[in-house]
């Protein structure tokens, strides 16, 4: 999966989005797997799709299953890269700021693709072992929203169990993408954010400023020239 | 799709749970959707797994389409008989006890069942016409959900977006369980309801009193002998 490995010539002009042949196959791999199903796809109709050879695409995924990885992938590598931003910030943050932050920045990775890649997370055929480098980062993201959610249920006094549901809250944009277009509101996800330190018994009284300094947070990290998307 | 339509008879012993050989269809279904895959299932592979000819499989569903709407609708007709038992309260229930109470119960079924159904909801085949009885009346699952909630937040205060969210909240038990086994910690369905409520801004001190009227609501329901599974 190398990027510098270098493709066949193109038959045609580019089709798809993307500065690299890489992007582009992800892009219509992401496509076909989204609206027609990951079983029904083949890496012969994504080479279609994009306009290249199937032997090409072969030059930068061996199986469908790498492709299918490196799309699930995008969808949890930018927000690890924000927690380690979070977790630089000065003044450091308190657990409710960082959840806050957190899920803010997550909720708009998800709902910011061009296609709805979280659909795909139920999708039996991901118990693949080959996705497990996928599985493994997710993993670590949930665990750490449930380690910041335990620190702030010690405090409120909330049952530990409601330390799950922030990840779960900012999934299900997901599932609210899934629904007829026009239906996702404005600044959705400072509203999940919003939920997220509600979920926890946090007041309402000090969301206004949360929103402030998950402002500020996301501000600063895009500054520092880290690119939020994929 | 008539129950009463006689099967033909069958190859060997009952081999899958159910009291009717339709059930025993489904049942087989559900495994072989959730672990191998919609699209990957073919409906000779559901009648191999039940012990029938495929011929006897078409005596109670045209398609496979039809069984995958037969068990998606069992994800909710419950919830909506259940929602009709509520409305019939005695004292009336206020909407944030009616929902608690339909989150409980709603959760619960969600874990309930030998499958975890709900992980086909995203799937993309999932658009066909064909499964047009299932989506609307999980969409209207969806709208009273949301009517409850904007009920609520009339009253806390909280921004109308959250509304959407506790349908969302029960929904995520569908990815907590599709966690390894061992995950879900008890009284899960009741800890996510308490989650609904505190999500449009209820605060804490009226939870307990919740969870008995909910139990209560529950109890009543079980007591008049309607099913709560499918």
């Amino acid at each position: 999966m190398s990027l510098a490995r270098a493709g066949r010539p193109r038959l045609q002009t580019q089709r798809r989005p993307g500065t690299t042949a890489r992007d582009e196959i992800l892009d219509a791999a992401a496509e076909l797997f989204t609206t027609l199903g990951y079983s029904a796809t083949s890496t012969r109709t994504i080479a279609e799709l994009v306009g290249i050879r199937q032997a090409s695409l072969y030059h930068y995924f061996d199986t469908k299953s790498d492709i299918l990885c490196a799309l699930l992938s995008q969808t949890v590598a930018p927000t690890l890269s924000f927690v380690d931003s979070l977790l630089q910030a000065d003044p450091a943050l308190t657990s409710v700021e960082h959840l806050h932050a957190l899920a803010a920045f997550d909720g708009e990775q998800l709902l910011s693709g061009r296609w709805n890649l979280g659909a795909l997370y139920l999708l039996p055929e991901l118990r693949e072992a080959q996705l497990e480098p996928f599985w493994s980062e997710r993993e670590r993201l949930r665990l750490h929203y449930l380690e910041v959610g335990r620190a702030i249920v010690a405090e409120t006094g909330v049952h530990e169990t409601a330390a799950e549901l922030p990840f779960r809250l900012v999934e299900s944009l997901v599932n609210i993408r899934s629904l007829p277009a026009g239906a996702a509101p404005d600044e959705l996800p400072l509203h999940v954010a919003d939920a997220c330190v509600r979920v926890l018994g946090v007041a309402d009284d000090p969301i206004l400023s949360l929103r402030m300094r998950t402002h500020e947070e996301i501000g600063r990290y895009t500054a520092a020239g880290v690119t939020s998307g994929p």
